[in-house]
């Protein structure tokens, strides 16, 4: 193990080498009370979610012989995508431990990907553990869904498109942050920018760690949230420094201000965010983000949620 | 009035126009049956269909004096939303007349653009009749929504888009079809490509049309269709010649087909595609579209939609 934290030369590396790998996501124009903002849809990416970026990133720089001896993630789902889809285009095999209550839809799609499954309960066993013993069985490489340096460059490959995309970078973002990966990233790729992370209310230890300038847990016990894909309950020291050091602070937002913002997603921007791609855009529109000038950016991370909860949403929330 | 046609560098000149002021929307990959397809997502257009382009490319054509005098369109909601987009950043007043049944999230973003709205019922009242009155009254110019050059040419931008994006053009695209001005567009932009275009079943005018060499109107009485934007009784000389020199030819898909189209789209592609912008993605998924060469682009067109229909469409198909 190498003491290497990630940077922004990692950063802009990793971009290069995802270049046609992954999708150019665009950035759709939001007019929101006299102002123009910038969505970065993420939701748009292969696989749901920004997660085929750090996890081509990594896989991309295995050797032969860890090649055939495969890969292990824990994942609620997004990063089990990424992962299983990364995999089965470089010709590895992925054993991916999902929670028995996953989205029914991520847990299809990854298995449609390709990957072998391995559930465990959320409540009673470890998934760190039985990750861990799985690819020590296996001889496997474990490839963490945050922590880990090449997983956050890739993830940073977000910023790198949004300057060359709006060509310089915007003044403020904002991106939903579980772990931290994707906001470390492009904290790190957008030195000069603004930074605020977003994160559900009582799962707010990124903010609060960010805030205290020390990484402090989840306090338990955790309220119940839709954001399955932010259900994390400590950050990680590579994504907490590279936030720290930029200067990120965080804000919390409420499920009914995420619910809100999944209905305006699909009328206002017709795309499918789900509940923990979707807390950036509820702080923007809840106003609990404060103050965002004209022409910052929002991060929509993810699309993957089941159509059933959708369809509730949408029948629930004002439309306009 | 000249006898000007829409032509492939017209529709060059228009893309070049229109660069900066519209969103150049993504192509998708779609892997389906084992080849890997591109979806151009036009859903994500601003006003939430491609019909921004061709609204936009004949109004910065007007002269200062017909500005002054403002505009006037009729539509059931798409090219409405287009005009009252397009005029605002114009400065120009805009009048839309629309159906008293179109679907209420475009009469209210048609509104939310600064349109004034007039009311018409279909069964009864002529939309053209209307039109013209208003046009004539007022000095305002009428903007068709696909019987005109300069509308065609600026919807053909998004065929020049594809091929840039993909880097050549495609061998095959399917595309929706109302009054064709789209298809039109990008059979000028595109004229190495076999254009396939899709309409509602007993909606099938310019396939019919096509295939007997000369046009031919809708057969009454027309079923009942959920794409209100593909309504269209009868194709213009333009798009029907275009179409036609270009060797076109056209499907037509049902409304279950459709459904199936719209799930898709929201499960896998994580995009809101309305009825009508959902019919070419319908042919391909029914395998109505025939056998479809691995690298073929299929345009979804549009995504506007009740939320409450989406959400009635989600509950009821099959969602892989």
């Amino acid at each position: 193990m190498t003491e290497r934290k990630p940077t922004p030369s990692g950063v802009r590396g990793a971009a290069d080498r995802l270049a046609g790998q992954v999708t150019r996501t665009p950035l759709l124009p939001l007019d929101h009370g006299g102002r123009r903002y910038w969505v970065k849809a993420e939701c748009l990416q292969q696989g749901g979610s920004f997660k085929l970026r750090g996890a081509t990133n990594r896989l991309t720089q295995l050797g032969e012989a860890e090649r055939a001896r495969g890969v292990v993630a824990f994942s609620s789902g997004n990063h089990a995508q990424g992962v299983a889809l990364a995999a089965r285009r470089l010709g590895i095999a992925a054993a991916i431990v999902m929670p028995s209550d996953a989205p029914k839809v991520k847990v299809e799609a990854t298995r449609a990907a390709g990957a072998e499954i391995i559930f465990y309960d959320r409540a009673t066993e470890s998934r760190e553990e039985i990750g861990a013993r799985l690819a020590a069985e296996r001889g496997a490489t474990l490839v963490p869904s945050f922590d880990d340096v090449d997983v956050i460059e890739g993830q940073g490959s977000v910023g790198v498109e949004i300057e060359a995309q709006l060509g310089h970078a915007p003044e403020r973002l904002l991106v939903p942050c579980g772990g931290g990966g994707l906001a470390a990233g492009i904290a790190l790729a957008l030195p000069e920018t603004s930074v605020k992370i977003v994160e559900p209310e009582g799962w707010d230890d990124m903010a609060r760690s960010l805030a205290a300038g020390r990484i402090v847990p989840v306090e338990e016990p955790a309220p119940p949230t839709r954001c399955d894909a932010l259900q994390t309950k400590r950050v990680s020291p590579f994504t907490f420094g590279a936030l720290m050091e930029a200067g990120a602070r965080g804000v919390a937002v409420g499920e009914a201000d995420i619910e809100v913002a999944m209905a305006f997603a699909f009328a206002k921007l017709r795309i499918v965010a789900e509940p923990g791609g979707a807390v950036a855009l509820a702080a923007l529109l809840s106003g609990k983000a404060g103050e965002v000038p004209d022409g910052s950016v929002v991060v929509v991370s993810g699309g993957n949620v089941d159509p059933a909860l959708y369809a509730e949403i949408l029948r629930a929330a004002p439309t306009s």
